[in-house]
């Protein structure tokens, strides 16, 4: 009885876990379906390429490197551990290879349009090896240092639970400097090229692939079945809600806005989503996309940062905003199942910035010296899909 | 052991449920493809637009009013609920809020390409705070005067497993109202307006979605783990693949048909699926496609009602025919595994008519009255995505 | 406490191969964007169309004959198995006949474009009553002696996890048969057909929610959630990863290439994915996505065979690969959890090349003799949709 039991719970913790990994790796359809859905057409080819090619590259370097520098454990070297606890190791690497994977997707975003092909995986190999899992061993790993200094200093250490600040604003930050060393995309500023998305269909199927994975990326964050909370499941939703209608009324009915202020909510809620209270991700969802819409528009007009998707503000800030959000909002007082540390929130959600910036503009410009970054403007013109790939999205159509 | 037994089990539910919810959430994503697939080309934006806002709109309406209505318990006041029980009674609420903003989306299909956007959202609303959960409440929830009403005559109350009645029927004949009050399109029924839908790959894409869905849909509305029933998964898929069958031969092989008369299928089952036998549900399946196909030509064709994805004899009709069909082959004589009285379906589901086209006539004339529900000619002839959204499916095209 | 044990595995169980059936299911929706995204656009209609119908009539079909074959248990016979053991066996029919549906549907991509609708149909048919069941009865099912002669002569029975052979081999090489009888489309090979796939994107949505899928199509073929195995995740996703790596790089960045052969490595990996060593799995998925590269312009270019998704070399030789693989590494000397025997998985594997290829010959060329296999070529002008469903894929957009 007692083994079937434990037996029962570590195969519901495999499935768990299983389910969220599955439900990330769908997320990568939905990262690149927003990209191809927002780039111009002659860039959706390579929209797909990229996103499906450095998922790949990031999951093999990951198991090989990164997931030994965040964790210490070598998968490959350990036979024991292929079926042990029903193989639950195998299926947890797995699920958190999906979040590594989850950074160059975001980087993506925002690079697109004139970066290199092989470029753009050279940076997901070191992102993925190095800087990725060494800032996630700090928060979630073996890497202890900075938590002990964070709780000795706050009473507390940053509570990132589903990766505001580890996933999303690495990612975001880390686009930032990509985005400035490789400058604006040919025409992004002198009127010469038509910046509309080239398919709303597409981007809003990007964007549904992402809210629905989004729920195995925070609730199966508890990484054990046992641990499920429906509240995760609440947060994210009502953030996600708050984040679309506030994406509606500030952009006054825009549909990249909408769907995408969807996005920012989700993007700012996984920080607290197991401790904040429903109406506090509300209200969270709701500043998180008044940040998109603001801030996209500051930085791609004012500052003319040309950050195709508006990953920083998106992932970029938004991730930042959720790492202090969970800060302002977990406490017992506002209804919170936690308190967590305002200071160590803000500290933690600001190391992550400085590291990412710091790392991005070191990784980025050793590429550019040593590989080069940017497309020509002839390559730029004729467009990624028939530079690298050869093919149009749609070749029939071609006169 | 005990606990961990129960601790177990009360994971599992969680779990359970959740997977039901999200694949809802994700056949929101569907019903914005098939409406965007059907339409022309000029309302597909909007279609996304409307699916995503409405359903965030109806979420935190709900949430805080028709939850409360439905089944007296408001979630937000009661801090120790966000984690009782690993939070299980928030996740039901989401697998609830997602059946409630089933209903919007329902109707957004028969209304569009006239319909004033914010209009339509006002309607969503009021659907969601009061017009559904009433009913909702008088089925399975906490009103319980109607099925005590129709046991002591019938022996029996209404058997709505998952909601023939209360989710497709009220959102069918609701939309029947709102079409009648609305009108045609512009040009419909003069021969100017090319109905033919715009996007065949995204109509089969919002059909797919929906199928797979709605296996959420079905399935987990036993709520519990414990209660799973595998009949439920198979009466599903045969009333799906016999409605597609006859989609495609009583259409004589048209594509809208046989994806629709999957859904046709889809819709007629939920209300018995727990409890007739498979071969019932094939013929369930078959007749609601029959319906399906004859139906819509005699209403948009004889009857000149312009209901754009035919969604009252989809959901209204079907739905209605899936609370009665319960009832024909809910017998133990026919292979089902309980007695359901053919009575108290008949009673129960004329019962949900009469509910919605009555509210819906008063729901939809006070929206006209007070904020107009129709688009003028000059805004339908432009399309809803420029004259609400300020873009098209796909700008770079446009000459 | 012991009762509720038992009940929380068994419902357990008909979750676990629920989500699996359901996976599966989706994958079908992505076998029609793979096909309608690689066509031409004048025949994408009719990839929707077939699939969805060649599921619904398969489903039917391997219910009331082909299950009986392969097991020998009629489900529609039995009231008592509708809901014994919470509906298990029900369930576990869903995703074995998902896994039947996908014969026809892998054949779909090889004779696309002029092959007649109800042509495949009958086909589909008697693969889905007998051709397949009967094959897999030999190798899961009831009709042992076929495996127990292997086991006789090389100590191991032919082992295939989640049916490279038993699914993707007998599919590929059936379609073979198919596709030399119908001869190549009206133009393939004097240059006047426009052979570029039509829909990149839809390509791509295509391997993305086969991909997705393929997890439920491999772990879930434990079939019981207490038999669930970490492993078989981590192996699909290695081999997953490492064919779109070799995709990539061996056909110079096509996109074409790249996502499928993701698919290329995970049909290689079904066989030994519960077996082989996670490096293993790399190694399986790189040879893979290289044989499909090869091998489809060989095919094609050399052989002049008009095999349009190369579903000869992604399913038929990979299939075969994928069995014979689990023999070479299915070793604890490198790193594999079980001994399987390469005489066996050799002998097992092209015996099902041998029975798929003469039963494939005979059942095309009957139903060319007495129904007609091949549109005309005035049809093949016009493309099966308005051939067959009055309608393009973007109405509006016909000049």
């Amino acid at each position: 009885m007692e083994t079937s039991v434990q037996s029962l719970t570590s195969a519901g913790n495999v499935l768990f876990i299983l389910l969220g990994a599955v439900m990330i790796l769908a997320m990568h359809g939905g990262f690149a379906f927003l990209e191809a859905g927002t780039v111009s057409k002659k860039n959706q080819v390579n929209a797909f390429q990229k996103i499906l090619f450095d998922w790949s590259v990031t999951t093999l370097i990951y198991f090989f490197i990164g997931y030994v520098v965040a964790y210490g454990i070598s998968l490959y070297s350990d036979t024991k551990l292929l079926t042990y606890d029903h193989g639950y190791e195998m299926v947890k690497f797995f699920f958190l290879t999906a979040f590594a994977a989850a950074v160059p997707a975001i980087i993506s975003g925002g690079v697109v349009g004139r970066i290199k092909f092989f470029a753009q995986t050279i940076a997901a190999i070191f992102i993925a090896a190095i800087i990725y899992p060494f800032f996630e061993g700090l928060i979630w790993g073996r890497i202890s240092f900075f938590q002990n200094w964070l709780t000795n200093i706050f009473g507390n250490s940053l509570h990132d639970f589903a990766g505001s600040v580890v996933v999303h604003s690495i990612g975001g930050w880390l686009a930032l400097a990509g985005i400035l060393i490789l400058g604006p995309r040919r025409g992004r500023y002198d009127g010469t090229l038509d910046i509309r998305p080239s398919n709303i269909p597409f981007l809003a199927l990007g964007s549904w692939i992402l809210i629905v994975g989004w729920f195995g990326f925070n609730v199966m964050s508890a990484q054990k079945l046992t641990e499920i909370s429906g509240l995760v499941a609440i947060n994210s939703l009502f953030a996600m809600t708050a984040g679309a209608i506030g994406g509606l009324l500030f952009s006054k009915n825009d549909a990249g806005f909408t769907h995408n202020g969807a996005l920012a909510g989700l993007v700012a809620i996984c920080a607290g989503s197991d401790v904040v209270h429903p109406i506090s991700a509300i209200i969270i969802g709701l500043v998180a996309s008044f940040i998109f819409v603001k801030l996209f528009h500051w930085e791609t007009e004012v500052l003319k940062i040309d950050d195709v998707l508006g990953v920083w503000p998106l992932h970029g800030i938004n991730g930042t905003w959720g790492g202090i959000a969970a800060g302002i909002f977990g406490h017992k007082a506002l209804g919170a199942v936690k308190e967590l540390s305002l200071g160590a929130q803000i500290v933690g959600s600001l190391a992550a910035v400085l590291y990412a910036l710091f790392l991005g503009f070191i990784l980025y410009k050793i590429i550019d010296l040593i590989y080069g970054l940017r497309m020509s403007e002839q390559e730029q013109m004729i467009g990624s899909d028939l530079t690298y790939h050869r093919i149009e999205a749609n070749p029939e159509e071609t006169l």
